[in-house]
């Protein structure tokens, strides 16, 4: 099954310029659902893995059924506000102002080993932050698996420290 | 394993005199998130599921591995101008003011068996406006699962005519 098929792709959203990839085309249906799925989860099978990390809010739709299948726990990583307990936060850098994202304190154990999940790398801002965040709770980012890599926005370049995988490139 | 024990309760987040219900805690844990996303597979696994909704951005933690265990197909329900193809809107009222939620125009064929998974069901003004959406599309509503119900907040009276579950109850 080719996944690059299944999704949709929508000119000028959010904003003029940008061509957007709609993945709740592959998210429908149920055989392509299953098959991104679980190439996500051997993306890193040959790792030990104590935690999944999903940034909001479409790191959840994949993080998730991989911690499942992987046996590992999930842990989300959310826009300011929104997580009840006492948090760790990083502020980064957007084109135009800044941003930030917040983690629980104690969502990881020093040591842990962890791999953070997500459906694109862009420009590579998100994914930076949040293993940030993972790295000042002293976890181990043992892997970044996305279903999307944009590759003209060069994220990799961000990300060379990192064993870094993608299954649909554009 | 009592999942109960492993949810974490903060006071008054995110404002004075509620007493939310951490799902963080539950779902950093392997056996814990396991335990949970296992039974809400089980809650419909005798009927016959095309489709499985969640609603942003708690019911994409559940909803997607629900789905997949399933083999059905998911599909989110976002806030306004998440979603990047055509759309169909609810607006539903809260305590003060309005809100409104999202579904793709083509998420949901005629005749499409639903389900809708959530965290929590509290006033039940959410999955009241997720079920119309499927409705409003064709689509059959054949339950609602919850993790946490709050009983004591009378969503489950907003739908008598669902089949609703739930896991956990305060």
């Amino acid at each position: 099954m080719d996944l690059k098929d299944k999704i949709r792709v929508i000119e000028d959203f959010p904003e003029e310029g940008i061509s957007f990839k709609d993945i709740t085309t592959v998210l429908k249906d149920p055989l392509s659902l299953k098959e991104v799925i679980t190439q996500m989860t051997d993306m890193f099978s040959d790792l030990e893995v104590d935690i999944v990390v999903g940034p909001e809010s479409r790191g959840f739709i994949f993080g998730t059924p991989v911690a499942f299948n992987m046996g590992a726990g999930f842990v989300p990583v959310r826009k300011p506000g929104k997580l009840p307990a006492e948090t760790v936060r990083h502020e980064y850098s957007l084109e135009y102002g800044k941003d930030a994202l917040e983690i629980h304190s104690d969502a990881i154990e020093k040591g842990m080993r962890v791999i953070v999940i997500d459906d694109l790398l862009a420009t590579g801002g998100t994914v930076s932050a949040t293993a940030k965040l993972i790295e000042k709770l002293g976890g181990v980012v043992v892997g970044l698996g996305f279903f999307i890599e944009l590759t003209e926005l060069s994220g990799r370049e961000k990300l060379t420290k990192y064993n870094v995988k993608s299954i649909v490139t554009y």
